[in-house]
């Protein structure tokens, strides 16, 4: 391959994933506007992760981990965001995304479809100490601003605290310190204001 | 500073930035439904930088060429995004970012919001090779999405050829792989199809 139609591949890619913009979460914004989008959550994650990386349980690769962070949610531009209180979506989750993956890394060049394919299937194995870390930051984000926003998206989803427990089983794997401040500081006041249903022990 | 207090300092921080996601460009997405904002912005030009730093003209710390683009627009939650063809706007434009940067550096933690506030300087000076391939992708990302837009942001604002060229007089700094690039993908065919004034020599 010369060097022009890397360039062209690596230019084509740029180019389809600026419909990450456009597939949007169940998570709003902080000030309740409208709801977020997967590049302002991968953005908002990324910056999290230079400012938190010190809490993380294990020692991290910082840009590894923030590589990561940034491509995570890419193969949703094809398979959709799946909620991650949609239980019966979930179900066919893994499949639409390995398709979706298979679809959008062999536009790039193939070292670097590799490289990304290899970044994302890293992220959902959840076993290395960065896949850990950029999971707790995937599941403290839209806590923090799930808080912020008054609860809304909880509220309108009718979403209890077994539900919210159950998802964040995972988050004190990447850093116990960021996992016991959203406990304390988003998941506990809201459960007291009652944006989430308290069907379980706090 | 108790570790409580540190993270506090740090959520109010990710909170406040929270409106980065407000801060509208003028740049379109690739298929014209809307404006840009800051916060999808870095997203797009941190994973441009993941896969064309190869490209760079002198060997960058992708970390740090990273962590300054993630926060280059920052203080543009307080001092507005500045268009890059508005002449009058541009004058007081150093003076409202440093006012910006002290307001909003100084939420983070001490060490962190020096080191956030020496990253954002760096890219500002544009001295160090990840400064200015950072800002090699600032100006080629929206110039692949005016192109891909079909123009419309430089034909609503009647934008002419010599005024992108002075504007890109930096761009070949941190890539002339990347420089040529946009000047004959994006810019050369703009003209040809009537996006860009031709006021200039091609």
């Amino acid at each position: 391959m010369d060097s022009q139609e890397r360039l062209q591949k690596q230019f084509a890619f740029l180019r389809e994933i600026d419909r990450e913009k456009q597939v949007v979460r169940r998570t709003p914004l902080a000030d309740n506007s409208r709801m977020e989008n997967d590049a302002e959550h991968a953005w908002h994650m990324a910056v999290m992760a230079l400012l938190t990386a010190e809490y993380a349980n294990e020692e991290i690769d910082l840009l590894r981990t923030i590589s990561m962070i940034l491509i995570h949610d890419l193969v949703e531009i094809y398979s959709g965001d799946t909620y991650a209180y949609d239980e019966k979506a979930k179900e066919s989750q893994r499949e639409r995304e390995l398709a979706a993956a298979d679809r959008l890394f062999a536009l790039l060049p193939e070292d670097q479809g590799k490289q990304f394919r290899a970044l994302w299937e890293e992220f959902e194995a959840h076993e290395t100490p960065e896949a850990k870390f950029a999971k707790t930051l995937d599941n403290v984000q839209p806590t923090m601003l799930n808080d912020a926003s008054h609860g809304t998206s909880w509220i309108s989803h009718g979403i209890k605290l077994s539900q919210i427990l159950k998802r964040n089983s995972v988050t004190k794997d990447g850093s116990e310190a960021l996992w016991n401040y959203s406990y304390q500081n988003f998941i506990l006041p809201s459960v007291e204001k009652g944006y989430i249903i308290k069907d379980a022990e706090t």
